[in-house]
């Protein structure tokens, strides 16, 4: 009710502001007796890290997730799973500069208009920081799912992007390069992009596109919370994000119906896909597929201007470490939201038949 | 859970098929003491409803909504508002050629799949009938959300879009003609495309931009249920839905932060809005601001290659009075969805702050 | 929210007040695929309905539910389940002398008090009448329990009780007389215990028992929706509910643990059941019984003063027909509430291990 | 829905098993700006904890709370407050010789046939130490609910009851001796009785009765979430209860029409208050008070014949230091649950009129 908890069965709540004590969790719903690989989940965590590459913000937290419950012996037991993120890198002075600044484009206005009362140390609760707890979510629900694949990589940053369907594209090569662009063509010149625009002391934006493989057919509840309807909420609430499309998305619209239609091969498969996966908000077996769009970071190491909360003009400049551009980080984040939708609607689906 | 309830406080639960008895639902956390003006109520239905101009299906619904409950002596009563529809269309025979047939992008092979049996009488459930009980509830939402305004539009249709900013437009123009886009010269040419179109046999797609004004400050609960987010999510819960943006949406992607950042003014409205009136989640006293994308209708008036519930290929041909784009309906639908969600969204508000 | 859903994946929403159009409601989350035997849902209304013996209320309601979705060639299809059951006996005139008046330990009070608006005919939302929707749900509830057997009955009227085991009755007599009692001598001293307080113009609380048998082991979810903190949440929002207990209940606090514990069987049954089916707040396989209290009607035909919304005193009369005592009605109401609570943990406990 | 969160829009989520790293918890819908007072909450901790006087368990565990987030300058920021409590009891080995044995009237049958897999140390989740997170979020929901006053006790153990109405106690005297009975003459008699039961090496059960003044008039959302029907669910999840009533409770089954209903005063307060302040799910202004039964705590320091997970008989005893009455400790557990109700119904109210 109060947002910070997302799913229904497999549901995760999450707490924490960027610079107090920890950030954590709980997930309430994780079915029994799955073995948790603790690796493979610290290693989805250092994909979304600062500091990983030369493209990313140079801040140092380590991120390592301590759990406190729900597992037994290496296997989940169906109790609650609850978690903490220590936050490494509480240095509270580094923000008193901006304790009654609104810097432009941050929440920090309208936090203190609905709250009345807010944790200014470096965006707090709206930090990006928060999205570590659904890595951790995300990495456990990636285990419940066995047999589908969700891979997301950079399809583009500002305007560089990749111009070949994602059937061409070997994933394998996502964790290759700093931008996780596999077509390494388009990858360096994104890279360099992003340090072009780090020198100038501004930031860039770009688009995530992701791809699930091996949706059991099935998944999705209609009216009101049809699959690729989740999945738009879930990548719309990841900080920065200011579109969703799945399928065809927005190409579609010029698009008539005799070219759009998915024909049917005889074993209930299509010849085409530009439904994405999902046909009345129920996945059809088929690549879901759907591409998020990244906003440029609002921190900027240029003076902007802007007001106090006394509504007085001033003068400010980010400090610190900050991204450039937001989405080589932000891939983790978008598989983990995905992986989160697809268990929660798998479970939802064991009960639509006895 | 099963998907037929949206909203939180103010929280709308939907019932029917197309070609059932009736289709109706219940408003249940409307507050108690609202004067409820019925024919506003009943002219929205009959912005979306069937047969109202030569560009829409030509099918005969009056729909006509009956309140059952939650209404006493034109008062809101704070009690749950159950209504029903009738449906005037209940010629089953005419449904019968499709029985065992998967319509090419409709949702009857995942219905099948997902729930074992289904009612195949011109959709069922998946039809976009089931989107008059939405206009119900979205026009007693706009009764409760006194001083806000909300204005949808046809912004494109195909490959032909309106060419200037929302600012720019006239918005009691919208309903002067019959695809509901408030730029004269482009709403002719609208008319004309979709009139070819249905002459072709075929069906197009389109874009609806929802304007927002004189939304509170604060409404939106992070982290996850973002505004932004629950708009996303009830667009693209609306049948043929491919795509949301806000803001800048896409077009964001492309920008320097330099650029995208909104500047404030010292009253705390900002300069420019490419945030689209929300920052980290919550509304900033701006203009909210979104785009649609509708993909063409499935069903359309030619041969198509399909299968049937055994695999076996056939071929099949739309029959009735299908709407060739869905466009100039689904106006009074994104207008719905978007008065449910800020109206969920200012009653949480409410208790933000004691 | 608004309190006017039950469940969380099998969940019934329910509107109406007792002298509007009509009552009814939506059953979400009912699996696809279930026969359903429509005479006897019609049955458990007979059970519940108005004027069916000569000890309850001789108002004429016939109490014919609706179906007008979810439901195709008799079987459930997955989708919402939508009912009304009209309002017979929409006499207005019969309530006007209440309009202003707050009848004794009646809601019309708080109701005013809380909403600050009230259809007051009749009791309207706080009427009984709104358990017939329960009913209904309920009905539904048990056919997809295949193999649980649900038995409420009467256990006390006043001061007469039932005054041994549940073990020792025959539940197939529960139905043989009016007041629902399986002991016939009892059953007798209850009806005329029940006929005499009516003569004298008052009315009479009492119990209702209920034993659950072949509940599969494992449903409940610990720790705040444990099996019998649902029942009781059911059981109390019944009309007039005053008490719960499971069990060995109340008289389980005056005994000790060497007495109270229920050992083990080889076979994992136990040799005495005082835990009531239920430990830590899951079934166990055993028989699952509790017992609700229920308080004297407050609407009496005798006069008592009282005062309206003006706060000037009055003097009332009851008019109209209503029941002496409302537990041989409430034997149905309780199954129905049951039959809820164990198909919705049925389900949910279907994804506690994948 | 998994069971480990209670409220709507006060809402807390808990986590953690007796003997894992840490318990904790979420509490989120807290509104914005509350000056929280840290002392009074470690205060209704050391109410709860073990060790605090002869008649109760003797593990010592400081339980002391951690505040991890949304706490920001004394004042509640209106985001998630995350929690935890460290187990400084962590004795893995103490509890080696249970691993497959199933202890009498304890969940570990349940619990196995359920998740398949257990924390089997000192009961797991199932352990009455998860109720330290309630006491937690109750003592903010207390802080939250100014002018409001709750006060639970104990009104017997075992066969020894306080005899007079609550109206007659002197509340102050609660905390003044060990068992948490306002009454001297009785606290005395039940001292004396738990210490004989403890030698004994059995245990005896009880019952707490509670009472709120001040709540405000219309909390409670009808139908299905009346208030008492929410604070019986509250009581009901609490380890080891049994049974709840509230105002006439089961005694008023014996009661006539005429002698129950309370008749107003001129000023809407009620002669009698048989009702227990609530009147149609809704509370009206008068003390809200109810009971609440305790059965005997499972664990005894006798000798038991029970079966292990392989279906063998065995014998077994309590080790360690358990309650020989579970009552003086649930006290502040009661209380604490009663502030959850009644603090997310005061929310909820907020906007049930505009």
């Amino acid at each position: 009710m109060a947002g910070n908890s997302f799913g229904n069965l497999f549901k995760v709540t999450t707490f924490g502001e960027s610079h107090g004590t920890a950030i954590g969790g709980v997930i309430d719903g994780c079915p029994a007796g799955i073995h948790l690989d603790m690796i493979a989940i610290q290693n989805e965590m250092s994909r979304r890290k600062p500091g990983q590459s030369d493209i990313v913000t140079q801040r140092k937290e380590p991120d390592t997730v301590q759990f406190l419950s729900g597992i037994f012996e290496g296997l989940t037991t169906g109790t609650p799973i609850g978690f903490v993120i220590k936050n490494a890198n509480q240095k509270s002075k580094d923000y008193s500069h901006i304790k009654d600044v609104y810097r432009p484009s941050h929440a920090d206005y309208t936090y203190d208009k609905k709250y009345g009362v807010r944790d200014y140390r470096g965006g707090g609760r709206s930090s990006a920081r928060e999205t570590a707890c659904r890595v951790v979510a995300g990495a456990i629900a990636k285990q419940l799912l066995k047999g589908v694949s969700i891979h997301a990589f950079t399809s583009s940053v500002g305007k560089i992007s990749i111009n070949q369907p994602y059937q061409n594209l070997d994933f394998s090569k996502i964790e290759t390069n700093a931008v996780r662009c596999p077509d390494d063509v388009i990858a360096k010149k994104m890279i360099t992009e992003i340090k072009n625009i780090r020198k100038e002391g501004d930031t860039i934006g770009g688009t995530v596109t992701c791809v699930l493989k091996n949706v059991p057919v099935g998944l999705g509840e209609p009216v009101f919370d049809k699959l690729h309807a989740e999945l738009g909420k879930a990548m719309l609430s990841i900080n920065a994000v200011k579109g969703f499309e799945y399928g065809s998305g927005f190409c579609g619209v010029e698009m008539k119906g005799s070219e759009h239609n998915d024909i049917f091969n005889e074993d209930g498969s299509t010849k085409t896909n530009l439904s994405g996966g999902i046909q009345g908000g129920i996945s059809n077996g088929e690549d879901i597929y759907f591409r998020v769009a990244f906003k440029p970071v609002a921190t900027i190491m240029q003076k902007q201007k802007t007001i106090n909360s006394e509504g007085q003009k001033l003068e400010m400049q980010g400090r610190g470490r900050h991204d450039p551009c937001v989405v080589p980080r932000a891939v983790p984040i978008v598989e983990a939201m995905a992986a989160l939708v697809v268990a929660d609607y798998y479970l939802l689906n064991k009960i639509t038949k006895l």
